[in-house]
């Protein structure tokens, strides 16, 4: 059997923005670090590069996690899920530092029963993030 | 100050169609389960019951996971991240199988570099799943 030579993106079922949502996840420690989306450029130069490249829905184009504050997230494995509409990558965060806010990941606001609200329960790592922005 | 009393539910960052993305994750193993949607309904029903309940988005219908399979996910913590427009619930995952495919987790395609395609590495637990569903 002959298969086009990228059924492989072709399997992904891209959403009406083109895009498909991936789950960022610390390879070593189990952390999810972030979610974020990717089009079929940014999984390709992805795939090509072994460093995780997103598409920024906020600055429209195409973003090298890690090129202006060079915490890159190196590719461990991606992962495809059952209905082919969400990725899971597992990889090295250099720098240990995932979020633009200069914590270690995105999810740092906890649901708190009592409060019935969101409580912020992670520090921040790095001030002033070389090149950080609201990505 | 006085808060509105659904604050937190208006602290999130709904998308055009009123849903947020959802990672759920296995609050022992660490391993990511699945990817779902949620709705300000599904959400207000996760806090209240304690299981999640997310939207299906095919269905076009409050999914109380588990309702037909038996395998509900016992909500351990939630978090929101930086942007508010995406959501981290560590659950017990009950029975042991959060993929409709009668898997453990819905992330079971892996990129194998060499075949230039998405091999499955996961096997399937149980058949025959009761009430089983593409949700």
């Amino acid at each position: 059997m002959v298969t086009a030579p990228n059924a492989w993106l072709a399997a992904i079922a891209w959403n009406e923005a083109g895009l498909v949502p991936v789950v960022t996840q610390d390879a070593t420690s189990g952390e999810v670090l972030m979610l974020a989306w990717m089009s079929r450029e940014s999984l390709s130069q992805t795939l090509q590069s072994g460093d995780m490249v997103y598409w920024s829905r906020s600055r429209n184009a195409l973003w090298r996690k890690g090129e202006t504050s060079g915490h890159f997230q190196r590719v461990v494995e991606l992962r495809l899920d059952c209905d082919a509409d969400a990725l899971l990558a597992k990889v090295e965060q250099v720098g240990g530092i995932a979020c633009h806010t200069g914590r270690r990941g995105c999810f740092f606001k906890l649901w708190d029963a009592r409060m019935r609200d969101w409580v912020i329960t992670e520090p921040v790592i790095a001030l002033d993030q070389p090149g950080a922005f609201r990505e």
